[in-house]
């Protein structure tokens, strides 16, 4: 799957839109008609994302090679949030766009796997094996270790999907362990997302390449934040062969200038994302003139100002 | 919560079920009534998971504060089988049972509240306020840092619910980053998921006790797998008041001789978690007795001879 995203980025633009709604960010208009049809319920909400991230979808798929959907904002509303989670997952894939579900799942061997066919795979039941969500890469944390994430692997591996594990997260707080001094015997101070980096790279070495269109890059890709480029520098060489999953440009603080050292000297290796940035631009003072009518337009040209800021720095 | 959790312990035991089913764990009549009604499809994988838990749930509510669903195994089978997660928490609060989510979210603050508030809050939807999942506990990965784990511990200090933070996890290559050595200023070698349950009982303190029956602990309790028994006596004096959840006896190892360190001279601060021992015991030598028409009645036993051996030790 890392040679369709290579494939469909070198066709558009190393940029990907997070859809992380929140019922706050979608314009009266369409909360109302889902009110009107199913009363202020978990349905209504459900409703509400999923024709949010429609109409974002239907404006934007042609400028970037995929979408990021946070499940977190679907689980919110249980059930029904997951419903409009699988359907944007389904959409997105209709649309031509690459979809990675940003789940952070991560547990011990049996869960791990679990999640891994639900996510990426396929479950058996009798005779049958069924996709469940249908994404083609998803978010993994390394806390639990190897055994914990190799079966995420697998199941990419086996299905032609990938996965980006987090190394370096976008949060203020994201040093507090990411960033403690491990006492290891060589001299170089090595923090903790670098250890994981060291394995993300091994993991990815033995999972191969995908294929020949996959220009030496892995299934096994990495989170490294835009909100912290001297890190990702280091981290760059560390793991020369893997794709970066870029969180944090735009309203985190991350900027064009700083995301340089995220590609490797092939203009690869780094996909950019921006969620609020995008799907919130209509309540952005920058473009306001759009108004709520207009949010997925204003979403395209907030699309189209984020390819031209991160295209100007490469 | 924790007080409930407590009060309910005490009636009975230290004694969790996991309820962590796959399809091989259930017997033959559950699932092919499922087929008949569903065909080989997630919707029948979800209702035999849901019949599975049901019997279980029947059988053992009477001898345990609580259950622990692992979401995983829900979500393999996607929206389907977490409609069965979503009725395994009701019907286990119905039978007076507190629900454990074994759901291991970890995410930066915005993605955080959002998982909190669906699994153990409430989100506003116009004028209502709806709870979706409906746990009474969750465990949460502190790989993000402080700033991604406060989200859960505001949504379960409003609502007088908890947490469990995973310190250490009951995995074969939990040590791989769980035990890395700090290069910290102080002589003694602090490894990581020291300096976690360092965190952990700082948070826990700011959140404070529940009420006066909490007995002195707070909501945020830690994951401290019975397979790491030395590093659980450590652990418990890191962590006096904090409530562990103890994942790794039977199948995965755990021994009950071990489980001593993880308790404290109140008798009291740890639940002790078995899943495939209990849910899948009519598949083991031990009980297979009972066959697959008395599979519930084998769990029953199970959790019976748990509690004798877990009680015998204490």
């Amino acid at each position: 799957m890392i040679s369709a995203l290579i494939e469909q980025t070198k066709k558009t633009a190393p940029v990907v839109v997070g859809l992380d709604p929140i019922l706050d960010f979608i314009p009266a208009h369409i909360i109302e008609k889902a009110y009107d049809e199913y009363g202020e319920s978990l349905a209504a909400a459900g409703e509400a994302l999923w024709q949010f991230n429609k109409e974002i979808i239907d404006h934007v798929h042609d400028l970037i090679p995929a979408v990021k959907p946070q499940i977190a904002m679907y689980e919110s509303f249980g059930i029904e949030g997951l419903k409009a989670f699988a359907k944007t997952c389904a959409y997105s894939k209709e649309k031509g766009l690459l979809v990675i579900g940003d789940v952070k799942r991560g547990d011990i061997g049996s869960s791990a796997f679990a999640y891994a066919i639900g996510h990426l795979g396929k479950v058996q039941i009798g005779t049958n094996c069924i996709s469940a969500f249908q994404e083609d890469f998803i978010t993994v944390n390394p806390y639990l270790g190897s055994d914990g994430v190799k079966p995420f692997i697998e199941v990419a591996k086996e299905e032609g999907k990938g996965i980006f594990v987090l190394v370096k997260t976008s949060n203020p707080g994201s040093g507090e362990f990411q960033d403690q001094i491990l006492n290891t015997t060589n001299e170089s101070k090595t923090p903790l997302y670098e250890l994981v980096a060291q394995k993300v790279a091994e993991w990815g070495a033995e999972a191969g390449e995908d294929d020949e269109n996959s220009y030496g890059y892995n299934p096994v890709g990495a989170v490294v934040a835009a909100t912290y480029p001297e890190q990702a520098r280091r981290l760059r060489k560390i793991m020369p062969q893997t794709y970066f999953l870029v969180p944090g440009y735009g309203v985190q603080g991350g900027k064009a200038a700083d995301l340089t050292h995220f590609f490797n000297a092939d203009g690869l290796g780094a996909i950019v994302n921006s969620s609020r940035g995008i799907i919130a631009a209509h309540q952005s003072e920058r473009y306001q003139e759009f108004g709520n009518a207009l949010f997925a337009t204003a979403a395209r040209t907030a699309v189209e100002d984020m390819i031209k800021d991160i295209k100007g720095v490469l």
